[in-house]
């Protein structure tokens, strides 16, 4: 049903020129091995299946894939992008002529199983931390060309965003502090400068290292403070001196095993940055029954 | 020295269309926050450094990037794609102007920590193998849109290309197996046919999911024979069934703890889906000197 | 000085990009005139000049464009984009071969005087609302392809960006109120369900069309309440029922005359599509002195 | 009719190309607003009107934009482009599910508003001159990346083009002029030796800053002579001195009050940059019906 | 039926993408000629007939450019891609509104005149060897944008396909030999290190320029041994030579003249450059039929 | 020296975007076997040179070609676009590291190879008239994608160009003739009613298959009129008939053998297709010095 995935779907245009790239990368000047095989009247249905259980996400992408090669092939989706799925589990079936499904099948399995991948991790981050109030949030160490579908997998297994880009967020960094320092330049006149100019709907996030700079980022009127790299037991003093006029996150080094602890320091987001670059794609594969 | 990089190297004209790609997704309309509080006029040293064990991966292209924001950037190499280094070790060096480098900074990482991270998992299953005569090679389950690189990463772990792509290897799997049963034609047939009209440079691997099959592919001709999802007794087995006529390839399932024990088969190529699909990224970082 | 220009600037790939697209539109299979009747080796030293007063914007832009047709010239800039300028004042000079210069003229001045005439109209509105405490904003109504220069030239007029588009900003605007009328839904749960999923740096607008749809914004937990197409009074009467809960923000119709009277209502911002859909273009000019 | 609209129409693959484009601009990752509070199983029936008179342009384009996002809708033209028409007029109506509908709507009306812009202007300066046989012609100074589309909102309104650009027509400005005065080569004979070297179908067009350059560009055989900046008086005495062996064209800072008395000079042409540099936006909108 | 052309297909994103690149260069703003004199209610029928005897390629691709011109056009092809045609044959038939047909025809024409031309000229090639056992095979001498294409070309013709481009073979030239005679590095330990490191799949070409050459090339163990610019007699003696330990392949200046006796020397291969880079043009034509 | 290319020059953004396309098409994923054999620190100097005498073409953009590769070759052109050369002239000089010049040979030499091919050919059917006046023009007969190069290589062989696509020129061919006569329309209202909404600098050129059909050209008051697949005598009837009231332009199965006659019939214009559609390419070469 409708809830299951967390919106916004990504644009057909966007979906189709991703499907086209990647065709074109794999296929080349065509697939040899088909093409002088299979012969052309051969039709087949074939099952996008789960081989592990996990959240799915790309379907409509693999979807798009298999139409920009043949628009002739009917496809069925009988999962949605953010289901929990089995091992086993029918996602996506396609029926119509063989050599095209063929084709496509390796262009459709990466994206999918990439996709899912993602998914299926950040899924495990924010089950690790129900009830806690925290909310898991991704970060911009994406894939070079594909932030937009990685960032809607995780919104796929349940987390949040974080600014899309350096455009539409403004986050001090430890290294802006440093600039600021070497330019002789006060912290909280900075981002309050910044602010004037900024648009009114950017968020303003300040990274601090330790709990000495909290009351810094507090007056600079940071709407966000990243605590980075510090233990579940600094959070929560950070938690507490921060006081609710500020969101806090924690950052940096979180893993499964620690996800927890850190939620239930109080923090509102833990953010994660191996959702995007480290997670395993999942087990995914097409099925092809030949009688059909 | 030069024997540390598996060649080629990435073109200059892909890299450059890569980095421009990258840059735009990420800073879209401009770096809001670093634009805003560092002075155009503060200069830096930056130096990238792994923070992790591992072998070293798209210096090229983080150059290429840095570069494509401002070509004044002065740039060093302190080590070489491909290399091992130790967590510490410095990578590259970049001194100029602080505000293209801090915006170029994530970009530039997100592409060295993926690569090296390939290179490095390639690395250990490549030295699992030590001795054995196998080689590990890849796939084609690569990150859609950045298959030249991947595989070039995966050379700088010291494995060895599969084909590009559909277009140059011909490899008859099981779904063309069961295409050919549907139609009625034996697979020798079909793979001799098929042989006549390939390009002469390319490869015929036929892939095997039993013993029963092997003898059939080696009737047909093949110059490679890959063995799907056997035990290490079962690959013996083909591997002396085969008797040096075709080349042996075991593929499917095979871990970090599995490799030794399939390449100790004899078989001439182990593939790897998980190199390119599932390995994490190596930690790296820029740090800054605002002295220097 | 540095605080004329509203940063971010456009990062260098996306300015080299635009300036390539636009010189091949312009140029064609080559310049006929100039390479029929200037010698090759004919030099000169040109002026990009403001033929009436305004805010200049577009000079690094420029600069791409006369560099990207030849790598050779030598350019200067004499003001900087944000700079308010009198009629007659010089901008950038560039020396070197004519043809470049003469075939690159039209695009380089179709780009200032375009962008200029954005940041100088913003101006006038800025200006207009001086000491009021009201920002003026742009809107989505902007130039197909050419959102980021146009946005960029609304802050160096001293103006504030909206939502750079349907992705990093939520507003909920009167179609959609219609629609989850249609739907039988509540607009606060609706939102507040939506703020759920949004990223956490996502601003929520409401749009009201009437003052008795305030209570409901603020029921929803907007953090901007968009006034459509109201009187002064209305606004005046808004402003005091939202009473700093949200940013209030003036919308429709509003014109340099009525921009004044609306800003003392007290809102917060006022957005006037007319800065990018209807700016009439600044005058610019390139003047040759060929004695050089 | 068949006669209102100056042909040729755009072609497909440009159409499919710019919407594109523009909706990868304006949605990003995504709409948020409308995926997240409208049901994807609303439908709704829209139509885009007129708010004030003009003269429409864009509509296939705005069709193009629909499909783009969904080849489901169902669209309507109720109007054509190059159609007179009042404040209120349907031009386009859509049917379909109102997730892509509302998506692509800023889209659609920023291509309709701003291409009948410029064909309403267009129009004004055309039944300005009626009866006096002068065309009102277009200039280079169009908005880049869009020239193709504004020169035919032009000749929508009425209104001929100029060249498309520097390949398809030889003018001789004054700094091609100032270029042979430096070089020491006779106008004449320059413009001679150009044509010989031209292609036959290119016109040759000579501007004169006085009436002292006439002769010199009629003894340089010009097809056409273009008056810059003249007054009324000296466009008439230009005319006559012509006397027919040349087209005749008066440009520079004509507006819709000055350009009767220009055109009842005889000149053939009058071209006006202001038609694409400067044409305010029509007034267009989606008015929604929920319960079609 | 399907044997007459050499697989694989060109994929449907290439096709659709070279297409809409060749309709946006031919048509550019539109077809002023048509769109000015047929009325948009003309429709006709149109068939593709061959002025010469040939083998017909681009068929699908003609097809392609319709369409994307016009989705709504009837397309039935009469031939396929590999066929050889008398003069007058009937190669496709297109049925619709005649504006859309007249505006791509000569767009399809060049296609299909230029793929024609190639396969044909290939054919010519391939039955002087009848019978001799030599392949024909193509070059990288081929259109700059075009190579999948003309090497698609070549297979419809009867020929075979050299490497793709310079990652999918190894081909060591005369150059290369004379950099490892520059670097004192000697020919077969460089080609055997190469190997080591190239993928499996990657066959090793050793070019040589005279019969003493040969046996160093057997030494290094080339797969392939390309005889360059050799009499009949020399290659005669080289593949004595060889004795089957490695293909041979004749290359340089064979005609269609010579080709018959090079054939007769024994070699596997000939590889001729002028297939792609001389081929004259097949005369195709599109014929109306107005009373359809 | 400057009068020996027909201007104009393509533009460098052009040039630059064909040369990165062409040796990505060819490069792949990089240049196996000179990365492999070839030492890094190899330095050469190479030469192309025409192994054939013709005119050269395409030496800016084979210089553009090498700069793409490795922006530190030192590139000196000693031949211009244009120049007649005999067999073993050298074109142009490159010198620096081996690896990136053996690498975009093959590219370089297809470029030049195949525009001087045209330019060569253009110039034997331009020396074929001399002395009667009649101008060797082009057709719309050029490869797909590479319009704007062919053209530039037609002017360099001392031939002038037609329109350069549909947008910039009118021409009335034998199957709108026929869709005005299907239509019921005369020709000469049709044409006289196209030209007043045609751009003033738009050429009406009327094609005629027989002689009766002049008149009616005449009366439709085209520019030119092209005397379709007529006999020398026919043609010499047309020129006699039009009496200068237009251009006349002989068109249809011209070639090398027939041409002068076809122009002592006095007409102005020559159109042949096989300029572009047929040239075989000009011989050309890299000559490598391992000692400079």
């Amino acid at each position: 049903m409708g809830m299951r995935t967390s919106a916004p779907a990504i644009p057909a245009p966007v979906l189709s020129r991703l499907a086209r790239r990647a065709l074109e990368e794999d296929l080349g000047s065509g697939d040899v091995t088909t093409d002088l095989v299979v012969p052309a009247t051969t039709t087949v249905r074939a099952t996008l299946v789960a081989r592990a259980a996990g959240v799915v996400c790309g379907l409509d992408l693999a979807r798009t894939v298999f139409l920009a090669l043949d628009p002739s092939l009917e496809i069925q989706l009988t999962a949605g992008d953010g289901d929990r799925v089995e091992a086993g589990a029918a996602l996506l079936t396609v029926r119509g002529p063989a050599r095209p499904i063929l084709s496509a099948e390796r262009v459709a399995l990466n994206f999918v199983g990439r996709l899912s991948g993602i998914a299926s991790l950040t899924r495990r981050y924010v089950d690790a931390v129900e009830g806690t109030g925290a909310r898991i949030v991704d970060t911009r160490k994406t894939t070079p060309g594909l932030r937009a579908l990685e960032k809607y997998a995780v919104r796929c297994g349940g987390g949040h965003n974080h600014r899309l880009g350096l455009s539409d967020g403004f986050m001090l960094k430890d290294n802006h502090r440093a600039a600021l320092a070497a330019a002789g330049r006060p912290l909280p006149d900075a981002v309050r400068s910044a602010r004037q100019r900024l648009g009114h709907g950017v968020a303003v996030t300040v990274e601090v290292d330790g709990l000495e700079q909290v009351a810094e980022a507090l007056e600079a009127g940071a709407d966000s403070i990243l605590l980075d790299n510090m233990t579940p037991e600094q959070l929560a003093r950070a938690v507490a001196q921060v006081g609710g006029r500020a969101r806090t996150e924690a950052s940096g080094g979180i893993t499964l095993e620690s996800v927890r602890v850190a939620a239930e320091s109080g923090v509102d987001l833990i953010s994660v940055g191996a959702l995007t670059h480290s997670a395993p794609a999942l087990d995914v594969a097409l099925d092809f029954d030949w009688d059909a």
